[in-house]
């Protein structure tokens, strides 16, 4: 075998140990299955001392990650420093400058700063791989530039962050609160000491932006993002989701209509016999809905050591095998920008859980407020009857457009027999 | 744009049209997204005037389909005639020989000649794809050979015929008979007037023998499958393995173990919760499970015009971005043949359904027998009660040795209160 790839990696967390040990224990298979020979150079980190249960000696060491972009035994760049600007960025732009491929796994900084940086990477005919930033080990960005290019994509969504699928479904099988399961994914490792990220939804908003490029062609445009997290969702909801034959998951939902591209992250009730409505735990899955191909599943783990190794391991042998493509599956040159579709038109179905005196004539004013906005229920559900007490009536809308439900929340919170602000969550039936 | 990549086409079934119908909608597109014009030369079809609601006047007709492979403009032959031999293979190699690249949706013939036409492939430089001979519009040799190509994989399994998974699904959901069913899925389209093809599991057979090629970089061994089909599913066993907690699939699995490869197609208790058990219908769906990624999951339509041509057009855009790899991913020199584990060392859990009189001391002659091979049970099911008649007894074994329950089943056909050989259908837990 005469070639060879020389591989630098700033970082040395779970990921990055993650690749150390997979090129160790089966270095040679890859080196057959992509025919060359790929060796680590130079590793760097802020802590050369750590004990990570690998042996990083026969490696260079380099103080500062930016140096391993300036090193002639080095040909791709591995960054698994993390953060959408810094030190991260400064070492990919670097690396790109000097002519080193880089693989990533970083998807605030793709997110960020993807079109600059594919700029940069095209320009000077590099790689700039990021399967790793969205999914972990589902090969989904080869999926959708390679795998499924033929097709025109009417939408792509998926659940795109584990902390929060496993929270929903520890949520739905214990019955508990959204605060009480948190604690407990946080003693497990599946949720940060600061969860924000996660369950605020940007984690997945990271990954949607980048699905949404390479889908249709367009710059990454995060800030077009619609997000909400999973905060607001109580057991109580869940409940009665699944009274109705529904699950509750956080997806995210990138479609191209007439208004233009849609893009969101939010809470979805989602029917239990969908296969997203299946995933459960810490997995990732996602659905890419092509006009030829149909709808395609792709199911994995979407974090961890092994599986984003993994993804950042395809990146390279990719490299080594000479497949350079575009970053975003279309040259950034060749990619047009696509107006946003306004949230207020989003068209779809609803639920609504309110909390109401139970008092003669409630219901028909509910209807009356719901008929005045053109909005049709499908289903009413009301348990039990405590005259004059708050009762919950949840209620379930055909298709509408968003702005109508805004009103509609609106004008029924100000009811006198409202006790408070009405709960909608969206829904997709994915047929 | 100033790549060409000219396309010769070999059938004009769904598949080909299908392929005709993407270039004509979005062949735009599918240039932009692999930087070369992608422009269909000529055409071959058995009958030049069927009506295929397509027109093919503008493209070269040749009457003889080996014609496409030598002519000028033509740089990649699509193969979509069929069968092992004949004029497939013929065409396919001819095509290799005068420096053209093969795709091609004919999972016998690779099955069958796959090493030596990609040795043929890789002794001149050229690509030999098909994607669409597995799975369908799933891209899963993608996703193996690229992917995943920093796994080893413990074993590769899933549902690779639409038909079986379709005839299985509606026995369940409706509680008929095979023969029933049958009949209903040709009305439907989803089966043949000859069935043996899909229903005793040689279409599966030959996409798994692809699949361990890909996955276990070994030769394709098609005559090392043990196959088994679907003919003897009853409507009862999918009853009680309902009533277990498990659904019966057609499975293709292969796995590596201490015997060496184990390749095996054959119905399959799974559990209802285990991914691929929630696969209904049509649909097609595989799981890798890589000792890196661990558990991945692709799921889509394993047939039809749309998905089928999908998958071909994806292997031309590979090829029109100049991504030639190895057919099977190592290149066919370095290939190890593997050793054949036999079925008689196969090592699994078993579900035994008995008929047998209702007589004291039968259930004690059947535990002696299942002690003396030392085979374990885990639950047996005996409902109701008709002394001196004959009763259905279903047990579910842990994990032995196939040949154990080979003598099993032969001494349990050989009591005298038995009224017919025991129908034996193997286990799957997928933990």
């Amino acid at each position: 075998m005469s070639n060879e790839l020389k591989i630098g990696i700033a970082g040395l967390g779970n990921v990055g140990v993650g690749v150390v040990k997979i090129l160790a224990r089966q270095g040679e298979l890859l080196s057959r299955r992509s025919g060359t020979k790929l060796t680590i150079s130079a590793v760097s980190a802020r802590n050369r001392n750590a004990d990570r249960g690998i042996d990083i000696t026969p490696y260079e060491w380099c103080d500062d990650a930016i140096d391993l972009a300036r090193r002639d035994d080095v040909d791709v760049v591995i960054e698994l420093i993390g953060g959408e600007d810094g030190p991260a960025r400064a070492l990919v732009e670097t690396a790109l400058s000097n002519g080193k491929h880089v693989v990533t796994a970083n998807k605030a900084l793709i997110a960020r700063h993807g079109e600059s940086l594919a700029k940069l990477a095209e320009s000077k005919g590099l790689a700039l791989n990021y399967e790793a930033a969205v999914a972990g080990g589902i090969p989904i960005i080869k999926a959708l530039r390679e795998g499924l290019a033929a097709n025109q994509f009417s939408r792509v969504y998926g659940i795109l962050n584990g902390t929060c699928n496993y929270i929903l479904t520890e949520m739905e099988e214990t019955g508990r609160d959204f605060d009480d399961v948190l604690v407990e994914a946080q003693q497990l490792g599946y949720a940060e000491a600061d969860p924000a990220f996660d369950v605020d939804g940007v984690d997945a908003a990271h990954k949607l932006a980048i699905l949404t490029s390479v889908a249709y062609g367009c710059p990454v445009n995060f800030d077009a993002i619609h997000v909400e997290g999973i905060r607001e969702i109580s057991a109580i909801d869940i409940a009665y989701a699944a009274k109705l034959g529904y699950r509750i998951k956080l997806l995210g939902l990138t479609s191209k209509g007439e208004n233009g591209i849609e893009q969101r992250v939010h809470p979805c009730l989602v029917p239990q016999k969908t296969p997203i409505a299946k995933v459960d735990g810490v997995f990732n899955a996602v659905v890419a809905d092509g006009d030829f191909v149909d709808r395609t599943v792709f199911e994995g783990r979407g974090a961890g050591e092994g599986p984003t190794a993994s993804a950042v391991l395809a990146d390279i042998v990719d490299i080594a095998r000479g497949t350079i493509l575009p970053t975003f599956s279309i040259p950034v040159d060749e990619m047009k920008s696509q107006p946003t579709a306004s949230m207020l038109d989003h068209f779809g179905a609803y639920y609504m859980r309110l909390n109401v005196l139970d008092v003669a004539g409630v219901i028909a004013d509910i209807s009356a407020i719901l008929r005045d906005e053109e909005v049709s229920i499908e289903s009413l559900l009301q348990q039990g009857r405590k005259p004059g007490e708050a009762v919950p009536v949840v209620l379930i809308t055909h298709e509408c457009r968003e702005a109508s439900m805004m009103r509609v929340v609106d004008a029924i919170e100000a009811l006198e027999v409202t006790q408070e602000r009405p709960r909608l969550i969206r829904m997709e039936n994915f047929e």
